[in-house]
């Protein structure tokens, strides 16, 4: 088999190799039936085994109460932008949003032409490289929005945000589901896509709340409304069978590291060892303010754009791939969700210091 | 490599084995990058080398016209059911269904919610079992709609209906789309989720004439409109990158094959063995009536509920996967796509054959 380099991509991002190779061999005949997993119905005995395990792991590594119902839906976290809007929030209605990026910047965008969508905090004003601490939430009884981590721009919350009495807390958690432990109680929705954390882009993962599902609009097309999806186990239509099949698999690797809270501490030690090396570097500078980096998006420059372009190259052309930040801010990103390997680290630092010293 | 079996899944359904033997490889590492398909950034040079030779097979399969795009969405087409009377409908105006099965059942139903849904033609008063030749149309300035194979009750437009002048033909073809040659000119919107024809289910074909994307609704969500997807090549939001991917795989794989005429014989030739032995058959029969008869879903009984429950098991046993019908019509059907090899029908035709003889 051909060797594999070090992949930094932001999502479509690394994935584990056991499942790799798992899904090598399921690809053409899923637990010895004969048929591939991509060919298999999804009403049949085995499409249905893997949606259940999958469901089972996901509740159980996440320790997601029993009124709350796991959706497997497709259109990416841009089409929750505007299902959930279109769902909870009337003309007549506000909802709450806090934006500490691009990605918050889209979904609010979308929630204007269904009700009022209040900025209850921002951190637009220092380009987005902070967690606003202070929040000035309208007198919301719908919800409040934000985004967990903010790929772009290298942010985090270290913990969810309180919502006001009479709201529920809707989180976007692409880059950083399964990340950490996350107590979904305290959650009305938490939903993500799967590229970054959990598998191949093209399936969300939404976890949502009975009482939601049965409040949501009713005179919207019918695969818009959650209970539609509820109600018929994700199968209303056709899922992305391939996608569910992968993300059982990541949810099953996540749980032979231990879990959620041992795979929190792996991710701090990796991401301990970049900053810490980052706030050791005299060439290098994190972008993030310290209290509010994100263990899975490190965002750093060299403060010459010549010379972060020469990094990214010779960096590439060294087998780390995928160093370039978004198109959107410029510098360096390492992205480094659950299944990027801490030896990853070790090289990248290892190229860091050796660039630093020679360029520095 | 395991034993692959004999799959008449109606979708997702069996693929081309070279496609999944490559994908095997392309998984764990594609073209050499060291990095596997799902886990390439969709905007990096890798994944764009895939998309452009994914839409350029399209593109030269089917002939498409300079003025049409070739778009690549999520949400089967159970989400364009509703997608496009929200973009083409308006409150004042009508669209015209020709009603043939279920599926175009629930594409009418979200419809109505939109403007005006005309029923130009229907077979419900046989189950569906025909397609009808008269069509009586409204006034209809916007747009026909018809599914082109119903895979539920076997049937299958000969060719697509002619629409009045001042509208456009949209086809629902997720069942038969390239299993033969069509004049795309002659539609406003082809649109086929995947796991039929195409690749696994969670992607969704839209071939769509360019002045229909600008006439498209701009007051509804981003992700709605044509136009987003259209302007930013599918890639507005992260694509289904593996489906894009497989997807290119299929179309290579019907290029080998000699493109859609060749295919069209081929699946011609495979159907016609089966209903040729249904119509020889003393104890099957076919259900469709004979000039409707679809080259994809071949569906039969035998006219005895408990004899097909018990042929369904013994095939079954036999490595003979998939036969059982539609859980809404019962009987049998043997879906038998692009990628279903000619020797399962061989097979097929010998099991039923033995079967007549002891149970006949």
């Amino acid at each position: 088999m051909s060797e594999r380099i070090i992949n930094f991509s932001a999502g479509p991002a690394v994935l584990p190799e056991p499942v790799l190779s798992q899904a090598r061999e399921d690809l053409w005949s899923l637990d010895g039936t004969g048929i591939g997993v991509m060919e298999h119905s999804h009403r049949g005995k085995a499409f249905l085994a893997v949606y259940e395990k999958t469901v089972a792991l996901c509740r159980e590594l996440a320790s997601i109460p029993d009124n709350y119902k796991v959706l497997f839906l497709q259109g990416g976290a841009s089409s929750q932008f505007f299902t959930i809007p279109m769902n909870f929030l009337a003309q007549d209605k506000t909802a709450d949003y806090l934006i500490t990026g691009s990605w918050s910047k889209k979904a609010i965008a979308e929630a204007k032409s269904f009700g009022t969508a209040h900025t209850a905090s921002s951190s637009a004003d220092k380009n987005f490289n902070y967690i606003p601490k202070e929040i000035k939430y309208s007198d919301t009884q719908t919800y409040v929005h934000f985004t967990s981590n903010n790929t772009i721009f290298g942010t985090e919350y270290a913990s969810e945000p309180e919502n006001p009495a009479g709201s529920f807390l809707v989180c976007d958690a692409s880059s950083d589901i399964f990340s950490r432990p996350l107590d979904i109680s305290k959650y009305g929705i938490v939903y993500a896509g799967a590229q970054k954390n959990l598998g191949p882009s093209g399936v969300t993962l939404v976890i949502i709340r009975d009482d939601l599902i049965e409040q949501g609009a009713s005179d919207i097309p019918t695969m818009l409304q959650y209970r539609t999806h509820a109600e018929n186990d994700s199968m209303f239509n056709t899922p992305p069978t391939f996608g569910i099949y992968i993300m059982g698999q990541v949810f099953s690797w996540i749980k032979d590291q231990g879990g959620l809270s041992a795979i929190q501490k792996l991710n701090q030690r990796k991401a301990n060892k970049l900053y810490g090396y980052l706030d050791s570097s005299k060439l290098f500078q994190g972008t993030a303010e310290v209290d509010s980096r994100s263990m899975m998006n490190v965002t750093f420059v060299t403060g010459n754009e010549d010379l972060d372009k020469k990094f990214i190259s010779e960096a590439t052309a060294a087998g780390l791939d995928g160093l370039k930040g978004h198109r959107s801010v410029g510098g360096m990103r390492a992205s480094i969700y659950n299944a990027f390997p801490e030896a990853g680290i070790d090289k990248l630092v290892e190229f860091m210091t050796a660039f630093e010293k020679s360029n520095g």
